[in-house]
């Protein structure tokens, strides 16, 4: 959905601008160094930049802190040494749900140094949930010995469209009391770090294709089937955002022309027929006390007739959404994530079946559909991978 | 739709790529030399690439036939002159439809210096149309006086999907004569050049941000209404291929789930409401011979009530699916071409009522819609970009 945005940088680029081509030629420069320090004479000859372009890069590097140098001689000639600030870099990864808050610290190999997950009232603030945040940073920190200024920066999740063009979350977010919050202003007075927000299915999209099975796919979509539905996007190796920075609203795809009213003021959504919402208010009838998507997990496992028709009905109007959506972008893989990701091919075969039903013969049988492995940690892990990819590093 | 294939080199870029380095690289240095030429030294200087690297990507522009060097000297040291070949390098665009064909030849700046199309049979073979338009080309070049040597590269246009992985018109094309052909390799061999082939909405998409209004921006669709209904697509600045290559099939986006069955095999999609094939079929009842799409635009010009019904329910229906596809790709520009464009407001305003009823508010808002300028002669002219997007040529 919204597109991370950062006071620090611009977060769009166009592929034949100057930045692109300095973020892309940096990126060169981190791989170089991976396998060890090297002098500028020595990166520019491994990079085929000039001496200057490599100079001014590092120069720019030292400054983020990505980068330490220091002079040695090469050949008898004076030269400058640079090593990346390997174990001194640890992003955050901050993880804002309706009613769970998840912090995890990743080291730059992509490894997790610490990780807890808290629950949160639901209905919660805006300053209540970042307050929460702060805290649970600091535990971390004091559990793990990390040291503060290690930190490079810190990516926040949200489960809700950001207007790039205002930074604040947009109308019909998951969570109506954060509407309107520049949720990256207040971290970022708080925390005295970068910081990047995004939605969270961006960030689930971003952790398959990091820390998830699916390096290497250009085109990936993630969809998250929660109280909300909404999809992230990776195309052309990339994130998208989009023109305003609300991309993958498919929860707000048309299904019944005439259906239940959306809380996005339209008919007949997605939403409105597969979400875990919806499929609890279904399931609650009759019971005393409303469901939780826990229950909805173990009853379909336990082959309750009614939670499997339910579930079944779900898959099919999600796989229909899909079926339009591979039509337009044709991805190569799409990975479904939210809480009733565990459900497997219980809610696998209906949207497979879905999907193939709606999509054009080449694009049905081409796509591949798969759950997340990732489990409740995508969102965290993503957030954390999102402050590497700033900082020009790739998954290893 | 479909994506571009050659033999000569790859279509797809990783933005993190060697060869998509290469490209960057490569718009960087003609760039540099339209303002006149210039040594390589020169070049490395302003584009703060390493002369090694200037060097290599002049070496395989002269393979191309883009440039053409010569030696000189430059403060008393010898230096290779790096020339652009200016005049000397022509683009064919050509354009097949399910009855007519264009070709246009275009130079280095963008301007066409030979036009025109013929009418073709309906259900005509590919090997009539490809000898057609060979046959229109060297009539070109003869009234032109462009010397075949000229001649850089053809980019095709094809309305229907081309699969990626195999080179050829995939199942559901409109030309379904033409399917299983691989019309790059029988072009290659007649016309001895390199050759590029696309979808006509792909060019039509690429046409509208290099020749059309809509230069520089980066994520744009182009919506083409006629026998069929297809999206090219243009997100982060470059066009989107998909994963095997068929994208924008929102002809075949579900609008009525047990509608009528469409030739893709599915019921009730956009096709089968608003292609102009479905118009003339509900407005030819009663009438002695059936109408063409020129007699809906020039009866709804007249304002004849069933034709204006009939437009504004297609545009309803266009305006859904647009919404759909808005939700989830967030586009800033949304052109709409094809032979209905020319109505102008007549359809736009429909098409606008869907969109806005059916998109999220945010994006509804936030999205320029509009009819295409080019004309009938998009296609063809994306065509000719074409040519010179894969030579590092970027519009002026």
């Amino acid at each position: 959905m919204p597109s991370p945005t950062s006071s620090t940088r611009s977060r769009t680029k166009n592929p034949g601008s100057q930045s692109a081509l300095r973020h892309l030629n940096q990126q060169r420069i981190i791989d170089c160094l991976r396998s060890g320090p090297s002098t500028q004479a020595e990166l520019a000859r491994q990079t085929g930049l000039s001496t200057a372009t490599v100079s001014n890069i590092v120069k720019i590097m030292q400054d983020e802190g990505t980068v330490s140098t220091e002079p040695t001689t090469s050949s008898g000639r004076r030269a400058l040494n640079v090593r990346l600030n390997g174990n001194g870099i640890v992003a955050v990864g901050i993880d804002f749900g309706r009613r769970h808050l998840r912090v995890v610290l990743a080291s730059l190999g992509y490894h997790v140094i610490a990780e807890e997950s808290v629950l949160l009232p639901l209905g919660h603030h805006a300053d209540e949930g970042i307050a929460a945040a702060v805290a649970l940073l600091d535990r971390l920190l004091e559990q793990s010995g990390v040291q503060r200024s290690a930190l490079v920066g810190a990516g926040v999740g949200i489960p809700g469209p950001i207007d790039r063009r205002t930074g604040t979350v947009a109308q019909g977010a998951i969570l109506p009391e954060w509407v309107g919050i520049n949720i990256l202003e207040h971290l970022e007075e708080t925390l005295k770090i970068p910081v990047f927000v995004d939605n969270d299915a961006n960030l689930g999209a971003l952790s398959e294709v990091t820390w998830g099975p699916h390096g290497g796919i250009c085109n990936l979509m993630f969809l998250k089937i929660g109280s909300g539905i909404g999809a992230g996007l990776i195309l052309n190796g990339a994130p998208y955002y989009g023109s305003v920075g609300v991309t993958g609203e498919i929860g707000h795809a048309t299904i019944h022309e005439h259906g239940l009213v959306c809380r996005c003021g339209n008919r007949g959504c997605l939403e409105t027929i597969a979400s875990t919402t919806t499929m609890i208010e279904l399931l609650s009838r009759g019971e005393n006390y409303p469901l939780a998507p826990g229950d909805i997990v173990r009853n379909a496992l336990a082959k309750d007739p009614a939670t499997l028709r339910v579930v079944d009905d779900a898959g099919l109007a999600v796989g229909r959404a899909l079926g339009n959506v591979a039509n337009l972008i044709n991805p190569e893989v799409i990975v479904i994530g939210g809480p009733l990701a565990v459900l497997g091919e219980l809610l696998l075969t209906p949207v497979r079946r879905g999907l193939i039903r709606h999509a054009v013969p080449v694009i049905g049988e081409s796509t591949t559909l798969t759950m997340s492995s990732l489990g409740e940690r995508a969102e965290a892990l993503g957030a954390a991978a999102l402050v590497f990819q700033h900082a020009g590093i790739r998954a290893p």
